[in-house]
């Protein structure tokens, strides 16, 4: 190890003596030898999970059978987990649900918040936006005969001067999933709402990272996966909040029959149920939603502001990793070193990432990267050490010092 | 036991001697003591379904981690267990995806079928349809600007006569969920091709109870659920199948980013995927479709002729058992006892159905009922017996004869 990084190494082991929230890490069973920086793509398995499944399929499906629909609360399952993912967001009670996957519950609250708006002819979303938060918002100005407009969250406020009388809706992310950039959540919705128009925050890259808090800061409608942060496994049910104020008016348009207010009426015609389970839809994938229940668990007993100490020292802690043995090798990081702009993943740039990814990979380091060009490390305070964090700029070092990696593009077709 | 039932008694123990699917019963966990009859709400724990289970939780998500999309097939997991799905009801491989819920599947079938008749402003329905599908034809009828219509099957030639014309699509199920009764799929699918529109078949009651064949029908688009004869577990993803002539025009109303034509391009606007996979919306619950997948494999080697026949032959039985056991009872049997018009369930009708399930439930045997006055049983013929049809009847008869349930009513809020 060089000196540099022999200096930053002993940061590293201090770091981590000093972490309060070391001992988390065993409520996850992370695999031998693998440095896993891709949590906020996928979540590792939390201990908690694999007792709660063996239960659920042989004693409440196998043993149970219908009957536990009743008798293992299956059917109140979307609210309970979803009130379980509310006190990581804020949200009192009540206002969330969980179930579906995180684009249909973009249209669904995108088509609730059109609804609530119906004089207002736009929706604005981030131009940088993930994929599916902009095809969903094209797909509902579609149906509701909106238009969309691409507006920066920097760009907010002058677009709300001239056009905040006619927007609806405006959809963003509080991170940006290529740079890890953080956004006001609070100034954005607060411009938002001096417009008179609806806030819509798609939480995939806060939920369980840093504290939100929904109801304080007034947002109306929100979303979230559970797989990233949340560590809920793969493709976890997804979540909806929408804010207490907007149910008695909440109108969906997935109007699924266990939303309906009295779904064994079998009634013939839709009556939505009272308060947030309006925004159930179909029968919920039982098996995925008790383990994201499950791994919700460890979050049990911690503070969301903890969690946003720790996970900004250890982004800090790379960004400085990487300023001193990176930056020398061609990496531009791309996410803000200023705290109160960033999220819970950094992001490196890099023409050759796909290759340079794949090398780590082979190393025992998990990272990803989004095309063209961006590496992403993601952290979560609940598992990440700062020894990871040097593990991954070190072997990430070597790696383009030993030239030891294909420097090809990403292949089309290749997912993750 | 009275003489009838000895006598019946005696046909059961030789018609489950004959039953050349009886061995198949051994890939299911039945729970000891327990006549479940509730198939066609909630399938039985199929026995691969925990191996995989455990399997995918601890190597797959705990070990392989974000790989796993690509090196356990994840990401083509929907298109996989969607031709799995399409082996059973008749479906060339690449024109199914499994996925969502039914309701959502439903919003997306009938809103591709109202984008390939734009012109055609009725969308027919059966007023016995499920709600959901009664709720979801008005949600995608207001949103289209459509006109949803109540015809029952046996008035579709008359009204079709009249308005055929205007008819975007018809959307029945093969199967009435409350009478059991089977429909003539053929017919109504040739009656509404004459009249030009598009038929759309939900499937949840028939597939996997009996042959499908929506090749051969022509059927244009099908839905259905995983976890009733398909036994994928509860809440397990449903399905959506579109016949492979309607690919190239297909839209549907969920433009998620897994339906991208390059999905990791991550590119700013949606471009549908060639063929079915552009039906897919987001990131599908693993655990549950694994589940799912797993569990199909209990028809391995069986062919759908065989299946239908021993369903026949148990819902037949049980016909004559009611006839025997329970009609001087005041029970009504509502199923028609015509092989070509009955589905895989028997229901009975008597005023105090829900609490005769109650008592049934507390005998060891599991039926459902349907408001207010259905009592329903279910039959697999890939697990129950001649004997279960027996038993339950002479369960029920007792209860009846020993006056020994509740005749109160369903409470309302109560679910299942």
């Amino acid at each position: 190890m060089t000196t540099a990084a022999a200096t930053i190494g002993d940061e590293a082991a201090k770091l981590d003596a000093d972490d309060p929230l070391a001992p988390l890490r065993d409520r996850f069973l992370l695999p031998g030898g693998v440095v896993y920086l891709d949590g906020n793509s996928l979540g590792p398995l939390p201990a908690a999970v694999a007792p709660v499944l063996t239960d659920v399929v042989h004693r409440q499906w196998g043993t149970g059978l219908i009957r536990s629909w009743n008798e293992h609360g299956w059917w109140d399952a979307p609210l309970r987990v979803g009130d379980a993912i509310g006190r990581l967001i804020g949200a009192a009670a009540g206002q969330t649900v969980a179930g579906d996957s995180t684009s249909v519950q973009l249209f669904s609250a995108l088509g609730a918040a059109a609804a609530l708006r119906p004089d207002r002819p736009l929706l604005v979303t981030d131009p940088g936006h993930f994929p599916t938060d902009r095809y969903l918002a094209e797909a509902v100005a579609g149906r509701e005969s909106l238009e969309v407009r691409h507006v920066a969250p920097a760009d907010l406020d002058g677009f709300l001067a001239s056009e905040g009388h006619r927007v609806a809706v405006v959809s963003y992310s509080p991170v940006d999933f290529r740079t890890g950039e953080l956004y006001d959540m609070r100034a954005l919705t607060d411009a938002t709402h001096r417009a008179g128009a609806l806030v819509l925050w798609d939480l995939c890259h806060a939920a369980g990272a840093l504290p939100v808090d929904v109801d304080e800061l007034g947002v109306d409608l929100a979303v979230g996966c559970g797989y990233k942060f949340l560590s809920g496994g793969p493709g976890a049910p997804a979540f909806l909040y929408a804010a207490r104020r907007h149910h008695a008016a909440l109108t969906t348009p997935l109007t699924g029959w266990t939303g309906h207010a009295e779904p064994f009426a079998m009634s013939p015609d839709y009556a939505p149920a009272p308060g947030i389970a309006r925004a159930r839809i179909g029968t919920p994938p039982i098996l995925s939603l008790l383990a994201l229940e499950a791994a919700l668990t460890a979050f049990d007993g911690v503070d969301l502001a903890q969690i946003r100490a720790k996970s900004l020292s250890l982004t800090g802690y790379f960004l400085r990793c990487a300023e001193e043995l990176l930056t020398p090798l061609g990496f531009e990081p791309v996410t803000p070193s200023d705290t109160a702009r960033r999220g819970s993943h950094v992001s490196l740039r890099h023409p050759h990432a796909y290759g340079l990814v794949q090398a780590l990979a082979a190393q025992g380091v998990i990272a990803d990267m989004r095309a063209p060009d961006l590496l992403r490390f993601g952290v979560n305070a609940l598992y990440t050490t700062h020894q990871d964090m040097l593990t991954a700029a070190v072997r990430l070092r070597d790696v383009v010092r030993d030239d030891a990696y294909d420097p090809a593009p990403q292949p089309s077709g290749r997912v993750v």
